[in-house]
């Protein structure tokens, strides 16, 4: 249908906006000499903008009351369907939001970044706290306008993983807290903590370099369609079709911060660059959704790259490059990668404590959305909640309310996405292991292609055509369910710990 | 006056589409994986003629009109002035250029471009000719639309250096021929060529970065204002505001060829970095010209980097980095880095014979641009004008009448820029030294500061304010001369030559 064909030019010239933003962004973050960055940000408004009323606009609008008709809305074949209704629910996503809000919510977030910063530098959370208030009023007002049934901050949750509820993540935490906390517990109670200052010390940044091109290697990571760089904070962004850029940091405190961060980041690059090319330029062209895609970033970097398979591979090459380790076993490397401990930082925190981290912040979130709790109150809450959670107070709001970014950015319904992204990983995985039993063998092998192509055919084939619900469903037979997250859990630390 | 900043304000607009424009091109030429080409070029069509669009547009033409109302424009300062002058020229030009003429223009060159590399990969000139036919007829047709009095050559001309007439050019060619040719025969026949096969070594790429870095100090490059990063042919490009970005290249069997395209590429990132902020995203934030902005980079990498009292300065330094040349002299060093030869290849020429490499290549487009030769015959006519001007026949066309890109770009018109800017340095130069007569002492103790400051006052501060003609008038005193190059080069090597 050449009307079709029209929509898709179009939608490609809206893409194109994305991927010069992309590229600028990177840019920023890597390369940018730092006097241009208030020049720059100007370019990032031009631009937003034209990108903005080219997708918030009649043409859009048309396209859609056009294609959405039952009888035409059927002829399409499955994948055409889901590009209309993706479109079309973002389109009313954004278009609901008016301009102004979005300017002020753009200022506000501006402004709050770097009072954050301060803060964060001068320990004081009274440098933020009004600036915290404002993105909140702006938060509410944004979930309000966006509408909800049963509770404010579903309206939020759905602008980062549709359709998940708040009582379903409740029920979550609580499934969690209720097997993980006496978990835990157990763990550092009883366990056997493993050595891990072998991996603590200033390794050479070209050798980390090595290491992390090794990992990349190992994952088929594409370098014609990709690059590693450095960053402060590792990430990973789509500039556009078949450029993909990761970027890690290397650190002289911690061999293992760079090498993870190169998986994990590897890991949203996978998703990312094999959606199929008949979805690019198009909004289905990225991942179903924020937590689907940290399933899959945290499954390359916790249930690979931290499982015995993997470093009964890997040691080897570590040795070799590091030309360090020699009386050091498998073992002592795989466990030293894998220790659980009570820590302040969620970044920091390991496998069995980092749900935790999160479930603190979702119930402050939740807690201020709706007015239960004020922002002035944060400090105290956070501490009690550290201190319930996981068993310490922080010594400072630096090290503790004033750890993440996100609320500063505007981010509030974002934090779930990472716990999520945890157990779909662990039903993932558990449904790879159905499917593929003997990837183990494989892997200490230095063999991924049996986990790559499993993950191309159930998950990142699909790019955004289904919602989180209905992948983990197609995928797995069944919808998110935590057991399989809590059995990894323990099972895996029950034998590293020895208990 | 309000208007006047509503004006400057959609200017800025403009120049925000050439900002993300420049960051696609040098992501391109630097780090881009090689897949991402194909869409990335989508992304710069698209931006492009949004650019495009914005600038042939109503909106700049009522404002042109209404601002060159001679009672309005007199009431303007002269940098304003200038502004809607240059503003005004450019628009009318590139209006009168019919949008499908510059369709055609990208989508032959984006053709010639593979063609030529194909043919000069297999020397064969002919798998290249059709193409180069092609963009001929599009360049004669846009000459035509532009407009001229006495010659179509002119026409094109103008688009690099702004009312310089063919017939100027043809002047400057005799009068350097006349004085040159002999001078270069008598240094090649009575001369002492000096050595340089100390420099024809592979020197570690890291080594030879410190070296850059150390020229770059040297210049004052502000790295929060800029780069230095690797491409396959060195460039300058200004991003925007504060961030003009450079790029050398490596050569394993050359220490010079790093070494000078870095001073070279720096020299013209003075010059944009040096324009004031008043201009910044308005059409006067670049040079007055091309060959203005090649005198620039001419004079830093010839005029100074190849002068004895810099390589006074910089001698200990280079046998420190490079911890080699122990028994070498500063005048062995200095007179390695200036040796003339009968060379093949325009890039690789030295300063006394690099304009009869221009000249030829301005006779050949000359001619064919008003029907005097083919494209046909070019082969041929290359090589008879290389035989009579530098007394060398190319062995193939690889090394000869395909040796440079600039046609199958579509680039009619600019290779005299090169030579102009060669003379425009040297009659800056010899400015400078009337005006800071002991420039030499300074240089020789590696301050850069005086000479810095004069470009800076005399030339950088006025960004695109002037035409070349005035500027150069308004520098020294007197229209472009090409004595000051022929006495700057024949005192230099009598002296290095020993005749």
């Amino acid at each position: 249908m050449e009307k079709f064909m029209d929509f898709k030019e179009y939608l490609a010239k809206i893409s194109r906006y994305e991927q010069a933003l992309s590229l600028i962004y990177w840019d920023l973050e890597t390369y940018a000499p730092e006097n241009s960055v208030n020049y720059r940000s100007e370019v990032l408004g031009e631009l937003s903008e034209r990108h903005y009323n080219l997708f918030v606009s009649d043409t859009i609008a048309e396209y859609l009351d056009y294609f959405s008709q039952e009888n035409i809305f059927n002829s399409f074949c499955e994948q055409d369907k889901a590009l209309i209704k993706v479109t079309k629910k973002e389109f009313e996503k954004i278009k609901k939001i008016p301009v102004k809000l979005v300017r002020k919510l753009a200022q506000t977030t501006t402004k709050a970044n770097h009072a954050w910063k301060k803060a964060k530098e001068c320990d004081n959370f009274n440098l933020f706290q009004p600036y915290l208030e404002e993105i909140l009023v702006l938060n509410k007002e944004k979930a309000d306008i966006l509408g909800y049934e049963n509770n404010r901050y579903d309206a939020l949750l759905d602008l980062y993983e549709p359709n998940l509820k708040t009582t379903e993540i409740s029920k979550i935490n609580e499934y969690l807290k209720e097997n993980l906390t006496p978990f835990l517990n157990k763990l550092l109670e009883d366990g056997e903590k493993p050595q891990d200052d072998f991996y603590k010390q200033n390794f050479d940044f070209n050798k980390q370099k090595q290491l992390s091109l090794e990992a990349l290697k190992f994952m088929n990571f594409d370098f014609n369609s990709g690059r590693l760089d450095i960053s402060v904070h590792p990430f990973t962004t789509k500039i556009g079709p078949r450029d993909v850029r990761i970027t890690t940091k290397y650190s002289p405190l911690d061999l293992r911060y760079s090498l993870f961060s190169t998986i994990h980041e590897c890991g949203h690059a996978l998703y990312e660059l094999n959606i199929p090319e008949a979805f690019f330029e198009t909004p289905l062209d990225e991942g179903a959704s924020m937590a689907i895609h940290e399933s899959q970033s945290r499954f390359w970097e916790n249930f690979i790259g931290r499982s015995f398979p993997f470093w009964n591979f890997f040691s080897p090459i570590l040795k070799a490059i590091l030309n360090s380790f020699e009386g050091l076993s498998i073992e002592s490397l795989y466990k030293g990668v894998n220790i659980v401990e009570r820590s302040l930082l969620r970044t920091e925190a390991d496998e069995v404590t980092y749900n935790f981290h999160i479930m603190l912040r979702y119930e402050i979130e939740e807690a201020l959305i709706n007015d239960r709790i004020t922002t002035k109150e944060l400090p105290l809450i956070w501490n009690d909640k550290m201190k319930e959670y996981l068993g310490i107070v922080p010594p400072n709001d630096s090290l503790g309310v004033l750890q993440d970014v996100h609320w500063s950015n505007g981010s509030f319904g974002y934090f779930p996405s990472y716990m999520l992204g945890n157990l779909y990983a662990a039903q993932f995985n558990s449904k790879l292991k159905q499917d593929v039993p003997d990837y183990s063998l494989e892997l200490e092998k230095g063999n991924a292609t049996s986990i790559l192509t499993w993950l191309k055919e159930n998950i990142h084939q699909y790019g955004k055509m289904y919602e989180p619900q209905e992948l983990i469903y197609k995928v797995t037979g069944e919808t998110l369910n935590p057991k399989y997250f809590v059995d990894y859990i323990t099972n895996k630390y029950t034998e590293i710990y020895n208990i």
